[in-house]
């Protein structure tokens, strides 16, 4: 039992960042910097979503709380265009708005999981997935996916092997942060079908259904609404991730116990964000995703072709091993030299059990920039340009 | 242990609203309404503070995350507007912007409670604060508090006879929602020595802090700083709920595990508020809180006089007991009562053990529409203004 000046043991578990020291160079770093470390883009969102486009004299009420569940036009909305893209019939019901997808998930795992439970998570992983699991007194199992299973026997193989009796909860992210993969529709198929076989819920991180570069995103709520829970994010979607808006989607009474926990974490999602977010919704977010994800695609496929990887099939990441590059410091050594050529990169254990992996964004800084960090990068593993001449 | 299709055992037992049946009804309602169960203003932010004051090309990722700790410029402000305030020398370090002070206690629960542990809540209390103790798998022990003690003797006695080996943490907000109280000096230092002495971690929300009408609001984090969280709030400040901003301020170490919740459930307060926060601390935002906690002060008084109550100390709420003019169909049959007349009223049991009281917030609606409200409640409650003729 915690005690003053003591904490709860399950927080004072959760590592803090072992990069931050790094991080903290770039303020005071001299010279052109690369920050490919964080998750984010350099486009503004879409003109007409902006905050100064957002008057109260349109929106009487626009500082003031929206409804716990979300400004109900928005709800509507989601509700819609979720049942559109999944087949799904989805009611207001079924929808929360909360801060981000990190909300979202964070309210999904305070209500189902207790003290004791395991959630199985596809790694690599979206890094604050471990840390929300943990924050509700619960343990993340990693299991090695992405990357290591190639069909939807090993997928199978794989869940199965880290199962246990506490095991209450499968999580995966698709289209993948960090690896830019996609999971296969049959690998996605068998693992609805064996969580059910299990009994357990499905937790679908698909913040980046928009940024699938080749073949077909499978909605995992599609397979088993009746366990899944899904979350999604404006943020990603459109570039606003400041704003802090995103949703979960699930069924309608287990709904009625996540909002309990986000009434109880953040009370009801930013209000102006959720009115910006329906005003994309209602038509002047699409041609900048569509312009967006063509651009998103082309960086990615630029980036992998300098560092000699396959291009990504999704997302905004590249997740490589440098094992052959590291000496006697290890990784944090590695990351080291990057940040003196002001390259800023993600390291390997923030995504699981990966001591000598990096992750790179490439679309956290202007093209241009991106491109001269991922030659830092391309550089510092050996790959010089055949064309190159010293002079 | 939870297995589908159930859920955690702590949030399933957190109740749901047993006002939203009524609440719904005021979509419906045919005739004016009297909305005086939501915590909220009718007032808009200051000019040059509002979403559409924040123009992008004036602030280069406005739409893209800030710091999880916040913005650095903001921190800095808030920092020094709290050692102002509370004489207590506070660092950037100290403080974390939150989604609301919802945000932030939720932060500090997750932090400090682990399954079993208990924390006294001096009641009434905020309705709130008795969920986020549950959502981190706690006990929250109500302790009848404002009105019930009156001088420090009885403050100790209060606190001690609801303490148990399981107490972890002591909770109290002042300027109180939902009494309108505000507890006086020699109370607040006689519970913050106890605290001490029983080696508890001690909460203040403070969110009201700038709402004091009669006598003074006490800093808790002045009397023990190494063991006091407090919570302070952008949106009751400022009329400016729906931008969820606020903050916590705590011991460095203590923070740092506090950030750690925070990044697992909202990950950072919403960028585009924070910017307005900053522009109200630059100085925008004083003149209107003169003038509004001026108007606040008048409209409670006036509203506490036309229902025979003492005026509120603090905050922007009157709770009355109402059980003399309960029937058969006790506390909710009168809350129907008031419904049908357009009258909404928080119920008692929302804010501990109080079935028979009611809440209601006096800047909710425009004044003329809360004076109405007040109005019909007077006439409920059978108090009838002196002057009134039949005609």
């Amino acid at each position: 039992m915690p005690r003053f000046p003591q904490y709860s043991p399950a927080v004072a578990g959760i590592p803090g960042s072992v990069y931050s020291t790094l991080a903290h160079r770039l303020a005071t770093f001299e010279g052109e910097t690369y920050p490919l470390h964080v998750g984010d883009t350099w486009l503004e969102p879409p003109e007409g979503c902006r905050m100064e486009d957002l008057r109260t004299a349109d929106y009487p009420g626009l500082h003031r709380y929206a409804p716990p569940h979300g400004l109900p036009a928005l709800v509507e909305a989601v509700a819609e265009q979720v049942a559109a893209r999944t087949g799904v019939p989805t009611t207001p019901n079924e929808v929360l708005m909360a801060t981000g997808a990190t909300g979202a998930l964070g309210a999904v795992a305070g209500a189902l999981l207790a003290p004791g439970d395991e959630v199985l998570i596809l790694a690599p992983y979206w890094p604050l997935i471990a840390g929300i699991v943990r924050s509700f007194h619960a343990t993340p199992v990693p299991v090695p996916y992405l990357g290591a299973v190639s069909n939807a026997v090993g997928a199978v193989e794989a869940v199965t092997a880290h199962r246990t009796p506490a095991t209450v909860a499968l999580y995966l992210n698709t289209p993948n942060n960090p690896t830019g993969r996609v999971i296969p529709r049959d690998q996605v198929e068998a693992l609805a079908d064996w969580g059910r076989a299990e009994g357990l819920w499905l937790i679908a991180d698909e913040v980046y259904e928009d940024y699938c570069y080749r073949g077909e995103h499978v909605y995992l709520r599609s397979l088993a609404p009746e366990r899944t829970f899904a979350a999604y994010s404006f943020s990603k979607a459109y570039g606003m991730a400041g704003n802090r808006i995103g949703y979960a989607v699930g069924p309608a009474e287990a709904m009625d116990q996540v909002r309990k926990v986000s009434t109880h974490t953040f009370y009801s999602a930013p209000t102006a964000g959720q009115v910006a977010a329906l005003r994309l919704l209602e038509g002047r977010g699409e041609p900048w995703l569509s312009t967006t994800r063509e651009r998103y695609r082309e960086l990615g496929a630029a980036a992998a072709r300098r560092l000699g990887l396959p291009a990504p099939e999704g997302s905004t990441f590249l997740f490589l091993d440098v094992a052959d590059r590291l000496d006697e410091r290890g990784l944090l050594g590695f990351l080291e030299d990057c940040v003196e050529r002001g390259l800023f990169l993600a390291p390997g254990p923030s995504f699981g059990p990966y001591p000598t992996s990096v992750r790179l964004c490439f679309t956290s800084a202007e093209p241009e920039v991106v491109a001269r960090g991922v030659e830092v990068l391309a550089r510092m593993l050996g790959r010089f340009p055949p064309q190159e001449v010293t002079v």
